[in-house]
């Protein structure tokens, strides 16, 4: 009987299991189901564009959901552990028993009292607030996080929920973020374990300040942000680490034994480069409408400007995890479509026919702002280079390039840190499995570029992490030896193109420092306080 | 019986002939023939996209059939004179008796014995040489154009052509504009009167120094071109002069009866403003694929750097004519249709729920380079402010103000030479009649914009000159009043708009500067060097 690993990815619309033979790695079986509230699974405001949340409920049963459905086809098989990947930063209000506040018909109609998604932004100005405040009081806390706090995070969310919705916060016992909710609740647990990933990426916490921010710090924001941070338990784990075994009225309703562990969770990018074998050396690009540059370097005191996260023991255990990315890689392309009503498949055979750098453009990638290296979410899109004979083919291909460029000066940076990048391995959907984007990401990087074979790397990472949770594996290099995703195809860098591209880097770059930090700067905000 | 002058108006691809009455303005008829050879009257050649060339004798047998078929419905009016405007530089090499020498078998298959159409490109290396070689010798050539001579313009077409083609050259007695040719042959003259608009503008030519450029200056370009110059009458006459009569065999083949006062002829975007009415303190600008301002001023020494053209006695006698423009206008918003796949109806109705500058967004109208007031006809477009909800109707209304804005950088450059500009008349096509286009205008300019009536411009001041040269009139000002073109619609700045754009105009400047000549300047270059 196969021996398999479950592992579950929530996503911004949909939730999926994997089973994974925990000794061949090979996927048995795979289910998918939407979350049942709002558009694609998402609570938007008519009036509030920066308003994202979710109902806590979907993602309770959407996942009993998928397990049924997994295990539905097969019974020879035996599940030894649980895995959980899920969005962050997603932080739920919760009552003392760990139950969401949207549970309570009294709140269930409050947006502020559901799941506040990654991709809400309605905290920008409570963001600025606390990178300004961590600045004036000298705090250490941003120095795992590039330097910027971000309005997707833990604090900016509860800063803004505390002030918006004072009621709903008071009536919170406290908040916890979904990757550490699902397996609480998976448990039966009323006192959740915490992982590395999102609380030192997301909320501020490291060692090294002893875990959350002080209360003096948060009392300084809100008084009750101290209140939650009390309610915080300062031991947080790795990914692997058991947090307890499947709750049997749970294990009931879907099939599987009672007492299956469950990892810990963690962030789904970090938990995808755990599925594609990330390793010292290598840097996972997970590439979808945003980008996530995944690497892990020796345990230590790195600080790396301009990057979003270095954070010891997130995405495996006894490493320092590192987190950089871009607002917008696939969005741009999307918009290139949505902008000259093509498709994508359009669009690349005509991208085809333009050698690089022959269309004479360049672009900022920033129509989403800039995440990494520069941490301003409030820049704004450049092209330059234009002519009459300008056409829909450049234009994808500059964007192409664009966030290839992009993705260059964060490992430029990251490279020039001293963290050693040997091998760069991609994973995604459309992105990965283009090979015109994937030719010129080898070619501007000037390295090959590897593809995972999995289509489903962040399952297959919590997957692993079950099968570390349920000592399927000793440690996570055995078990990603036996278990992580192969290499489908790579894409080696053409000499010819590696020395245009080079140029055009340059070129790039200078307009990078005028408009991201230099002269130019000014007129990107003016042209915004215009808007 | 109705006294009527007769209007030829010579453009990129059809002549166009109008009979005005010359007591009422009104106009009694109109006729147009499109060129027989080419694409769409223009020769092109597949392996070089600089070229643009015209076959001689479609401008004849064109003109013959306009001049029937304006004349065939009504014979109950009397025609006092004709006027003649063409494109310009159009250069056609001739024998000695005038006769282009595309007419000659043996020459008629050889693109350079054709007409070089103002658009031909292909000596943009020979202008640069003639700037150089005008700037290295201390003469004062250039200090009539803006101090930057033109690949489009006569003696750059002309040095191209002794290189590249010199047999042909040396077969070729001289060269004469196309706006010289007509007159003369309409009149059957075998040496020609030439127009002040075509020598003093694209010519060199300048009774400040005597005429054209000295054999010496010639010489050190090619030999040859010495050759030609010395076969250059240096007498050159203001448009309404007379310069003969219609030769009775042409007056035979169209029916009008011979000896009819033919005026010299002009360039077209001249005579447009004389269709208009220009006057002292009037602007008019004929917008079309490009754009040409015109102007006329006290007939003095007046510089204005970067302008294209400053003639004592162009456009009208007395006064000294300036012209400058905008390389890339209605093309500018043409490329954003081919861009995007949509219509300007389409664009149109979407730019209009766009208020101003609420896009974000700001450009640079250099997609065809910048003829004025930077004079950089290699310089390239660039849009900033970009974000994923940049649409098509955001594109193009920017686009429209980036030309708008390009057009007041003229107007502030002019005006602050100390030439008044009291009223902005428009004529054009789509252009002029679109809403959004000129009410943008309007605001940009922070002046109300006043678009012509009558839909053939230059024609009509084509038929103001035959007027004048018919003594129909006694001078311009009388010619004007009775018969140029009244005022359609007017157009008011917006207060509030107004405001707005003046603050984008602030950022444009910033962008026009840094890329057009300043730290940038490079990066621009860099990337064609690339292409």
């Amino acid at each position: 009987m196969a021996r398999l690993a479950l592992g579950l990815d929530f996503g911004t619309s949909s939730v999926r299991a994997l089973l994974v033979d925990v000794e061949t790695g090979a996927e048995a079986g795979v289910a998918v189901a939407t979350y049942a509230h709002g558009e694609s699974g998402t609570i938007l405001s008519p009036s509030d564009p920066y308003l994202a949340r979710q109902v806590p409920a979907d993602y309770r049963e959407s996942c009993l959901e998928v397990i049924r459905a997994v295990l539905g086809s097969d019974g020879s098989h035996e599940v030894v552990g649980i895995g959980v990947d899920t969005t962050a930063s997603t932080p739920i209000p919760v009552d003392a028993r760990l139950q969401p506040l949207a549970d309570d018909p009294r709140h269930a109609d409050d947006p502020s009292a559901h799941a506040w998604l990654w991709k809400d932004h309605t905290a920008h100005a409570e963001a600025a607030e606390i990178t300004a405040l961590a600045k004036l009081q000298g705090r250490p806390y941003l120095s795992r996080c590039g330097g910027t706090y971000s309005s997707e995070w833990f604090w900016a969310k509860l800063l803004r929920a505390a002030r918006t919705a004072p009621d709903m916060f008071g009536a919170a016992h406290s908040w916890i973020e979904l990757q550490d909710y699902v397996p609480a609740w998976l448990c039966g647990l009323d006192a959740p374990v915490r992982g590395v990933c999102a609380a030192g990426h997301k909320g501020l916490w490291s060692e090294d300040w002893g875990g959350y921010p002080s209360a003096e710090f948060l009392s300084a924001l809100h008084p009750e942000l101290a209140r939650i941070g009390e309610s915080l338990d300062p031991r947080c784990v790795p990914c692997g680490t058991s947090v307890g075994g499947l709750d049997p009225s749970l294990a009931a309703r879907t099939g599987l034994p009672p007492g299956i562990p469950v990892s810990v969770g963690g962030i789904d990018a970090h938990l995808g480069a755990v599925g594609v074998g990330i390793a010292p050396g290598t840097m996972v690009k997970i590439m979808g409408t945003s980008t996530c540059d995944i690497l892990v370097g020796p345990n230590d005191r790195l600080t790396i400007e301009g990057v979003s996260g270095i954070v010891p023991g997130s995405v495996l255990p006894g490493k320092c995890g590192i987190e950089a990315g871009q607002a917008a890689v696939g969005d741009l392309l999307d918009w290139c479509a949505r902008l000259t009503g093509r498709s994508h498949e359009d669009l690349t055979s005509l991208a085809r026919e333009v050698p690089a750098c022959s269309s004479g453009l360049v672009a900022l990638d920033w129509h989403n702002g800039n995440r990494n290296v520069l941490a301003d979410p409030t820049l704004t899109g450049v092209l330059a280079g234009a002519t009459l004979a300008t056409g829909p083919g450049e234009l994808y291909r500059s964007l192409i390039e664009a966030t290839a460029m992009g993705g260059r000066k964060i490992l430029d940076r990251i490279a020039s840190a001293g963290v050693s990048v040997e091998r760069i391995v991609v994973c995604g959907g459309a992105l990965a499995r283009s090979p015109l984007v994937m030719q010129i990401y080898a070619d501007v990087f000037a390295r090959p570029m590897a593809v995972a074979a999995s289509d489903h790397a962040c399952a297959l990472g919590a997957a692993i992490c079950g099968a570390v949770a349920g000592a399927a594996h000793p440690d996570f290099a055995s078990a990603s030896a036996a278990m992580a995703s192969p290499v489908a195809r790579e894409f080696v860098p053409d000499e010819v193109a590696v020395g245009t591209y080079d140029q055009l880097y340059s070129i790039y770059s200078t307009l990078h420092d005028e408009f991201g930090v230099g002269q130019l700067r000014s007129t990107l905000s003016a042209l915004q306080g215009l808007a």
